[in-house]
């Protein structure tokens, strides 16, 4: 016993010791991207940096604490060595406590500002007219596809994509009725629906399924509603003190959401980039197959390829256009290549930007 | 131009390998409270330890961040360090996004799981069940006093105080009306209506206040009514997508509530702390002074004194009760002293709890 006393002693100094060396050396860290700062004239925030900082200590963890646990404190600290230089504000798709904020935090930390907008189409605005720096938007989930608003809008803005961010996203059955057999209608986002197509055919086929302007609309009109459910976050059942009848009823165990970080320009090469671009081919045979054989030709590996009605550009001639995510950095060689080979066949070609790929 | 080039890698290498050292220090501080975890059999949470260990980084940093930033980085690092001995469960007064949740993660950093509760009787019942490891409650506003129902629990409850947190507090006036001359209603809290009574009085003396169970709830009713007005947060305005029509209109700038984290025991000495309980005195003269005298005799000082009806003592003879605050721990040898003598005195004593004062 005083043998553990001991070792307890000893264990609590040495932490102290640890932390007066942490301290000193995120103050140190904290001078040095203040100099960087006077060099830079307050304009330090790479994206490609952060992204290279974040994996690089993901693969040189040893543990015992996981890697996650690692990036998301390294996350903070440099959250907070640019808060000193460049205090940034990023507009995100409100309100908050949604998945978007979370996404926003998870990418910026919780230095930052963080303005919420009411519409997706108000992030981009907030971004073009200035009063913010960077804007946060949801552009695909990994079970039902594409989100439509977000991609119009990057067809017709002329703002970059400049990193992407991935979160895993969990849906729940929430209802004041007695059980899953009490309920008549299920309310929820057309995108949550279809994420838990499978959840619902299987347990509830016969109950009608109504699609909502947001799950914490859905809720909302759950929390009114005895005999209906709403699928939504754990955050809509907690605000609108809806019990959880089933929790994680997601098909896709992996259901993640990938978001966007738009600003004026994209980012510096990392190593591990993704440059995202939309094109058009005209409307005859061979021609999407045309448009293709330019990455292959060039070995870059495209991690995405989708159609999509061209809305955005009033009386073009293309009717479809094309979402294109590849592998690479638009500076790498073989993407450059590819790219002008790209222009040269395609309709039409508006690139969107190179960023690193999600770090952690 | 060369220089500055080669300068600003001279200073990325400086940070990589700060980067290194802290990455290594952190995980090296993880294994020594793995170990007092192995020792402690797990249980290695201890309030005080933490208060010390972030009154003391406060007062070693020497910049350039500021002490909040640097105490909040230290928080997550305890954090996740914790998490990985002893996955805590923390309830709060619910919905999430509220005050309540920030004060809780302010406390205990992000990484635990937080429950949140429908009522301030819901966290007491969820730790005294042992479904949560402590809870989060607020018991005073620096403008409006105190937290009725918090403090009726804490007479009631077993539980005891092992820490408390202090939170800045902004109220805004939120409405769908053109502008503040047009709003017909006030709808908030009544802690949130008194904190704001001056400005009312000023700005709109004569608009009737509503008082409503909660402040989203007030943003819920001016949503939908063109001539209302709420009093809230931020959030609720994001939430409710109302426009601010004057924010910050809180009558003290130093508008701060105080919460207390409840658990089924309070924290050792930490060296800078506060100790709570209730106490009663008969009606009759002198009653009052000859307790107050106790603690003046021994020179202790008191933080606070109020009376509040003693309702949940059924059958009591005593009117009134008083929740007491006082400076030092209950195991410092002149308050000790003071607390024996107060008990030979006093109708009623019953100890809260000793813990560490809040430390940022």
């Amino acid at each position: 016993m005083a043998g553990e006393q001991k070792e307890l002693v000893r264990l609590r100094e040495g932490i102290d010791h640890i932390d007066d060396e942490l301290l000193r050396l995120i103050s140190e860290r904290a001078q040095l991207a203040h100099r960087i700062g006077e060099i830079k004239h307050g304009n330090i925030y790479r994206p490609e940096r952060e992204a290279q900082v974040l994996r690089g200590i993901a693969e040189r963890n040893t543990g015992p604490l996981p890697a996650a646990a690692v990036q998301h404190l390294f996350r903070e600290i440099m959250s907070a060595c640019l808060a000193l230089e460049q205090p940034l504000v990023i507009a995100y798709l409100g309100p908050a406590g949604t998945y978007s904020e979370s996404a926003a935090k998870k990418h910026f930390g919780t230095a930052p500002s963080f303005t919420p907008c009411v519409a997706i189409g108000d992030v981009f605005r907030t971004v073009e007219a200035g009063n913010a720096d960077y804007g946060v938007v949801p552009v695909e989930n990994s079970t039902e596809g594409a989100v439509g608003r977000s991609l119009d809008l990057l067809l017709s803005s002329s703002l970059k994509i400049c990193g992407e961010v991935s979160l895993p996203i969990h849906h729940n059955l929430m209802s004041r009725a007695a059980s899953a057999a009490a309920v008549k209608n299920v309310y929820s986002h057309a995108q949550s629906l279809g994420q838990c197509h499978e959840w619902l055919s299987r347990n509830m086929p016969l109950v009608p399924t109504v699609a909502v302007a947001s799950n914490a609309e859905a809720a909302r009109l759950a929390a009114e509603d005895m005999e209906g459910a709403a699928i939504a976050g754990e955050a809509a059942a907690s605000l609108y003190e809806l019990p959880i009848l089933a929790a994680n009823i997601e098909d896709d165990p992996n259901n993640t959401t990938r978001f966007v970080v738009i600003a004026h320009h994209d980012a510096g090469p990392s190593g591990k980039d993704r440059t995202s671009l939309i094109c058009s081919a005209q409307n005859r045979p061979g021609a999407v197959y045309e448009l293709l054989g330019t990455f292959a030709r060039h070995g870059v590996s495209m991690s995405r390829f989708e159609s999509r009605p061209a809305r955005g550009l009033g009386g073009s001639p293309w009717e479809y256009v094309f979402y294109v995510d590849l592998e690479g950095h638009r500076l790498d060689a073989s993407l450059a290549v590819a790219l002008t080979e790209l222009k040269a066949c395609a309709g039409f070609v508006k690139e969107l930007g190179s960023y690193p790929r999600a770090a952690f």
